[in-house]
């Protein structure tokens, strides 16, 4: 026996999404038959909202509903520092650290030969017209994620910027606060040691 | 920083589902908006068109499409035998051993005195009138789920059936197949040794 059509349906749209296999699938969607229906439809509408009201910022590339975003239209931001990310899960990241006060370019993505990403697939020509229109950037903060994909990227900015003169950083690679040296891999080990500072 | 308010709500809407925390609904979020618009919508629309148009059968009590519902309305199901169960879940899951060719009703809960729901709060009523009305049925089968909820249930409509002199039947509980006898815990050890058959 097969679920009814309805059902049927809505598990199936359900599983496609990400880490939701079959089973959580049909526990969601007879949790989201068993909601009144104002609530399902609060779901199914905030879905449509989201999807149609939200774009890219022209400006960074991060996910907004306004464009410039927040972030680019804030002129209480320190307006000389650019932290360059992979996507605008970073950007919130590192917002919830309340510790940056800079701007942000978010690639969308990352060079990966393996999977035919290159340069030109990121946001990336965007941050040279950016650096190029605005004289103002001092400094331009790499923070892409330190596996091999977004190692290269880092490698790629450095490079890329080279000639403009405007000094690129990037974040300190080491031992997770909390976490436990002998249990640390030897790659991070030996950048934790590399990047080691004065007490 | 706040995320922008569409997609705050989207987060806040996916993060009710049960086993959804706020991080996964944010992965989640951030997962349909990187859909194509028309693949997101198709999963609003899904959500929408199967809230509005199951229900639960008149009959047996599952969810449905159409009422009566499909196994109701199939003739050439075994109309002598009921399989009680607690849920439509529990039907799809006795559905796909395909070995069963009765009937169902479906509960749609379980008497729980701890969570203030007594037999008048499950779809039992309507199993009496249907047993009243159709004197066809030689057979009610009791498949509750094996925990206190369950089994006090299934002594309730064991002893509300008594009178009407049909056979009530209750599925064998037992060590599971492929399970572990040293990893089975006492009352389903003592439970496989009483229901012991004569090989």
């Amino acid at each position: 026996m097969q679920y009814p059509k309805p059902l049927g349906k809505m598990i199936g749209e359900l599983s496609k999404l990400p880490g939701i296999g079959n089973k959580t699938a049909q526990r969601l969607a007879f949790h989201i038959l068993s909601m009144p229906q104002n609530e399902s439809a609060e779901l199914a509408e905030s879905i449509l909202e989201a999807s149609r009201t939200m774009k890219y910022c022209s400006c960074c590339g991060n996910l907004t509903d306004s464009d410039p975003c927040a972030i680019c239209s804030d002129k209480s931001r320190k307006q000389d520092v650019i932290c360059v990310v992979e996507s605008p899960q970073d950007v919130m990241a590192i917002e919830r650290i309340n510790d940056y006060h800079g701007l942000y370019h978010v690639l969308n993505g990352v060079i990966s030969p393996r999977d035919g990403i290159g340069a030109e697939d990121i946001n990336l020509r965007s941050l040279i017209v950016r650096l190029q229109e605005n004289t103002d950037i001092s400094e331009v903060i790499v923070a892409t994620d330190p596996n091999i994909e977004g190692e290269a990227t880092a490698m790629y900015i450095a490079r890329l910027l080279k000639p403009s003169g405007i000094k690129v950083t990037r974040i300190a690679h080491g031992i997770p606060i909390g976490g436990d040296l002998e249990l640390a891999d030897e790659v991070t080990l030996q950048k934790a040691l590399e990047g080691r500072t004065e007490l």
